[in-house]
């Protein structure tokens, strides 16, 4: 059975991005260090993410692809992805991107199935991660803690998920990151 | 020089407390270790936080006091405090309470004169922390994370501090909780 995991970045307050979605700042943190991502996407097999997280993918394509290496984005080339939107959005020539509508419990079943033996990473935004956490779809929330804080922006989890639900795994120190792993306890729910 | 360190428990999400300010959340965290808190205090010559903070030991005391424990609390029993605010409040007998108006930058002399050698506690809240940071007043920012998200609530640094200006020194886990330690470079400012 595939592990559904929210894997993603976030200020030492909470905030995945700033208010104009911006992620300059993460960009900005030097040192050079960063977890394993490769080991890490080895071990996907389908990407979920909303619509906002999307956008900002095509966005990063769309200079990429103008210097003719759109494949960086190695991700989205390689894996099926799941985007939870109400909206009407283009999917780039060679990617499989599937969109989604509703609630994750009823697309749940598909997604696992996209990614077979292997893991479901879901890359965000919060309120998505939220809800796989209300439907008891949540297996793992790993954070890579980044040395900046913001007075506003895109939150990280914006629920309440006290300590009888998420378990602290590791803490693993990545130059200036230190990447944390939760369990989540699934009966004691979100 | 006393160096001045903003040290506080926050949620993975950045919260200090709840929006009703309650710490329930972080009391309810198992594994029964933390960090060093002794070591830490015996390093503090001064104490300073906000007038909600104040408030809240203030609340506390009152419990421990009615079981006539009033000196469990020893740290303001032991250490001058400093409180930020514009009101007028209680101090209970017996505790070195100075209530400061105005400007970080005006109280700054007497705090660090209080602390003598030793270092200056800033408590919290957040925005007092993030006044003491817009001030260049700060040395050091300490935060035990805990197992917790919450929705919203009282936060930890509404402040914008990008990786130019916060240097992460440690991460050590104790039980549940995982201690973090940034410089603060002064020169690049807050």
């Amino acid at each position: 059975m595939a592990r559904v995991i929210y894997n993603t970045a976030s200020t030492l307050n909470g905030f995945l991005a700033d208010e104009q979605d911006s992620l300059s700042w993460l960009f900005a943190v030097g040192g050079g260090e960063a977890p394993d991502t490769e080991a890490f996407l080895r071990g996907m097999g389908a990407i979920v993410m909303g619509s906002t997280t999307y956008e900002w993918i095509l966005r990063q394509e769309r200079i990429l692809e103008q210097r003719g290496r759109w494949q960086e984005l190695g991700y989205m080339a390689s894996l099926p992805a799941f985007v939870f939107t109400t909206r009407s959005l283009p999917a780039p020539e060679g990617a499989d991107v599937r969109f989604v509508r509703g609630a994750v419990a009823d697309a749940l079943p598909e997604v696992v199935r996209a990614a077979g033996e292997k893991d479901v990473w879901v890359m965000g935004g919060g309120d998505l991660a939220g809800q796989f956490l209300d439907a008891r779809a949540l297996d793992e929330v790993q954070v890579s803690v980044a040395p900046v804080t913001l007075p506003g922006g895109r939150p990280l989890l914006p629920r309440r998920v006290e300590s009888d639900t998420l378990e602290l795994r590791s803490a693993e120190r990545f130059g200036q990151f230190v990447h944390l792993t939760y369990g989540v306890r699934r009966a004691a729910g979100g």
